[in-house]
C-alpha cells in the first residue's frame, strides 16, 4: 500500500460521499494495520477523525468488513467485548473494508461521518478503486 | 463560543436544576469540542464531573442530541460500540445537546447528575438561553 | 468548598489575568481533589484546559504550591518521576496553590495559560480572595 | 482551516521532504486541534504517525513551535512535566508550527519522520505554503 495507492482510494471515496452530500473522514491502513493517510472532508463530524482510522484498523486486524464484525459483536453473539480488545482501537460497525492485491490483504479502508449505510457504501466505492 | 455565552446558557440551566432539586454537573464544549467552562452545584455527583463534560464533547463531536445517539448506540443498532471510541469520551446517554448560531453548530452543553430526563431538561433549559 | 467560594476565587483570579493582559485556563479543586469549577478566558490556549484542572489536583493532592513541588521533581531530585503516578493527573510546575481554611487545607485552585511566573501570580490572586 | 488548505501544505512539506530525502509522516490540525488530514511518506518511520499529529496538535494547543516549546521543558525549565498532559498529546521536540490567517492562529502542521532539525525544516516548508 503506497500514499499513491491511498491517494487513490481517498479520491473515489471523497467522490462518493460528495455524490451523498454527506462530509465523511478517510482513512486507510497498511498491512501492519498502520495509518497511511487521513482526510477529514469540510463539516465532517470531529468525533469521526477517531472512528474512520479505527475502522481501517480493525478491518486489517481481523481481515473483515465492519458491518460484518457488528453481527458476531452484539450482545448475545460470540464476539460480544471485542470492542474493549487492542487498547480501544476496535469499531464494530459498518464502515471499514479490507483491502486485496494478488489474493492477499494488503490494507484496509475506514469511513465514518454519516449513518452506516452511508459510511460503507463510501468506503465501498474507494475500495472499488484499489 | 465565548466565556460569555458559556455562563449564560450554565446560569439558565442551574435554575432549571433547582427548579427540579436536582444538584448538576453542566459543562460548555466550543466549536472544536474543547472545554469552555464547567460547575458542579453543590451536593452535585462526583461521577458526574467527567460524564457531563464528555456529554458535551460528544453532542458536538457528532453534531447530536446524546438522546438521540442512545437510540443508535444498543445493541443491534448502527452505532453500537461508538462509546469505546475517540478514547472514552463518548458519552450515549441523554444530556448532551449542541448548540447552533447561524445555522451552523458552535459548541455544545453537557449535562450530568440526575436522571436521563432531568439531564436532558437541564441541558435544553440551558440551549435556549443561547 | 462551595461553587459560590470557587466562582469568588476565579473572579479574583480573572481580574488580576485581565490585569497581566494574558488570558488563562483556571480550576478550582474540592477537599477530594475533585472539579469544582472550571472556567476558560477568551483566547487562552487549548492545552491549558487540562494542565489547569490538573494543577489544581496536584495541590491538593500533596498539600503543595505547584512551584514548589516543581523543585523536588526535577532530574536528580527526591520526586523525579512523580509526574507519571496518578493516571497522568499530577503537574508539576507553578501555578497551583492549595487553599485553606480554619488551619485545614479543603481545596486548590489550578491556573495554565502563561508563564510559570504568570501562572503563579494569577493563582495567588485567587487564592487571595479564599 | 479547510482540506484543500492543508493539502495545499501537505504537498509543500512532501516536497522538502523529498528534498532533503528522507520520508516523513505530515499532520495537520485545525484551530480547535482536530486531525483535518494526515499522509505517511513511503517509507517514512511507523512510529511517527502518532508523533506527527501530536506535534500538530500540541502547536495549536500552546501557540507555540514545539522547538521553542522544548526550550521550556527541559529539567529544570519552567514547563518540565508538560508532556505529561493533555492525555499524552503533548511533544515537546522540534517538527510543529502553528498556523496564522489575518494574525489569528488556525491551525498548525505537523511532521516527524527525521532528525529534529529535518523534522523543522520540512514542517517550515509547509508553513510557507499556507
Amino acid at each position: 500500500m503506497t500514499l499513491q495507492d491511498a491517494r487513490r482510494v481517498i479520491a473515489a471515496a471523497e467522490e462518493k460521499s460528495k455524490e451523498l452530500r454527506q462530509p465523511m473522514n478517510i482513512a486507510m491502513a497498511d498491512e501492519g494495520g498502520n495509518l497511511v493517510a487521513h482526510v477529514r472532508m469540510d463539516g465532517a463530524w470531529l468525533g469521526s477523525i477517531d472512528i474512520a482510522i479505527k475502522k481501517a484498523y480493525t478491518s486489517r486486524a481481523f481481515n473483515i468488513v465492519t458491518k460484518d464484525l457488528a453481527a458476531h459483536s452484539q450482545s448475545g453473539e460470540q464476539f460480544f467485548g471485542i470492542h474493549a480488545s487492542n487498547d480501544g482501537k476496535i469499531m464494530i460497525f459498518a464502515g471499514g473494508i479490507p483491502l486485496e492485491k494478488d489474493g492477499k490483504i494488503v490494507g484496509a479502508i475506514g469511513v465514518s461521518g454519516g449513518s452506516g449505510e452511508q459510511d460503507h457504501a463510501v468506503a465501498e466505492a474507494g475500495a472499488g478503486a484499489f
